[in-house]
């Protein structure tokens, strides 16, 4: 299937809060569960999406909603595994708002789909100031970035649910160290979820699936 | 020595070309070498900054000017090594501006050294598209991020004459193709260098300082 492809050109006007609120409403008619999935470049977001996927069974329906500045790359690796996708290029802005979201809603449905899943641009800053209609904001940082991101970042980790720290397949290549790393996300946010996972090797991704399942199917009802 | 920091309050409202000209400008009279260092978070910007200004040796004089949203994590470890640093929190802003180091100018003066570092707020996207008065433009990728971010993030590695490709020791444990790598950096940017380096094992470091070298003292003269 040709990936479909939306280019934000307007400039965006309309306020964010409120247009999230429009989508969380419309996605609150359907059932469908959405999750505003954000990390820095390369931390693993699209193997997160395709290994989550493939171990949430075929009871949940999923499609994916891709962010990227430019190209497609994302989204056709959606497409080759027979996830159904739209990609918001946004045309240099480094984060999702909900104004993008809306202006895919004539080309793809989300509202058939159990969880929709928001790709967010690669940034570890922007993307945890604009909500797009989601029920819950997932962050992935990855072992090599290193265990201070969360005294550099702190926003990204107070704005989620959840942190999937991914590649921990790397650790013992690198100085990353696990007790600080803990405690500074607990000591931002103590009520966040840390998944230590490796999507490479498919470690700790149970958990993960776990947490995720339970929130889509409370809300499927 | 206690940490200067510098936090940026004010709308940027001047002209940010205009702003890079005047900072050029008072760079060219006292021959001080300008670096624009850019990268995601964690691909190694710090430990590039200290590695290399160790290697440059004594006839050349350093300084860094520090750019993170929060925190003034990076500039102590540049502290600790004996490098004078100024800090700027960007206060939620995802990249460094001209306007920001005017605001430096009175905590700290750049003109006695050869060489100024602005170590960029971590992020691949935003930072490329503000001067800030620089001679050169320097990115970093790390092997983890993954050999397809040229055509993800294009603009970071059109804007920059240099490409740092940071923890090649990490090359064995992932499936980066360095071919595909660099047939897409010279696709989008003939003209670039790129040095395949790993700061851990100080692997490729030489051909990147005698490059950074050569230029610093075109400019002194």
């Amino acid at each position: 299937m040709p990936v479909k492809l939306v280019t934000i050109q307007e400039e965006i006007l309309k306020d964010n809060n409120e247009m999230s609120k429009m989508l969380r409403a419309r996605y609150a008619e359907s059932n469908t569960f959405v999750v505003n999935l954000m990390s820095s470049p390369g931390a693993g977001k699209t193997s997160t999406i395709i290994e989550t996927v493939k171990r949430l069974g075929d009871d949940i329906s999923a499609a994916v909603i891709e962010g990227d500045v430019t190209s497609t790359v994302d989204a056709e690796k959606m497409d080759a595994v027979g996830i159904p996708v739209v990609q918001i290029n946004t045309g240099g802005s480094c984060h999702i708002d909900s104004a993008m979201i809306e202006q895919t809603l004539d080309t793809f449905d989300a509202t058939p789909f159990d969880l929709v899943i928001v790709e967010n641009v690669g940034n570890l800053v922007c993307p945890a100031e604009f909500e797009v209609g989601e029920d819950v904001r997932v962050m992935i940082l990855s072992v090599p970035e290193g265990h201070d991101k969360p005294k550099k970042y702190p926003l990204m980790f107070t704005e989620t649910e959840a942190c999937i720290l991914n590649k921990v397949d790397l650790m013992p290549y690198t100085d990353f160290d696990m007790n600080e790393f803990e405690k500074s996300v607990k000591s931002l946010n103590p009520n966040t979820s840390i998944f230590p996972v490796s999507m490479k090797t498919g470690e700790g991704l149970d958990p993960w699936v776990a947490w995720l399942k339970e929130r889509i199917l409370a809300k499927k009802g």
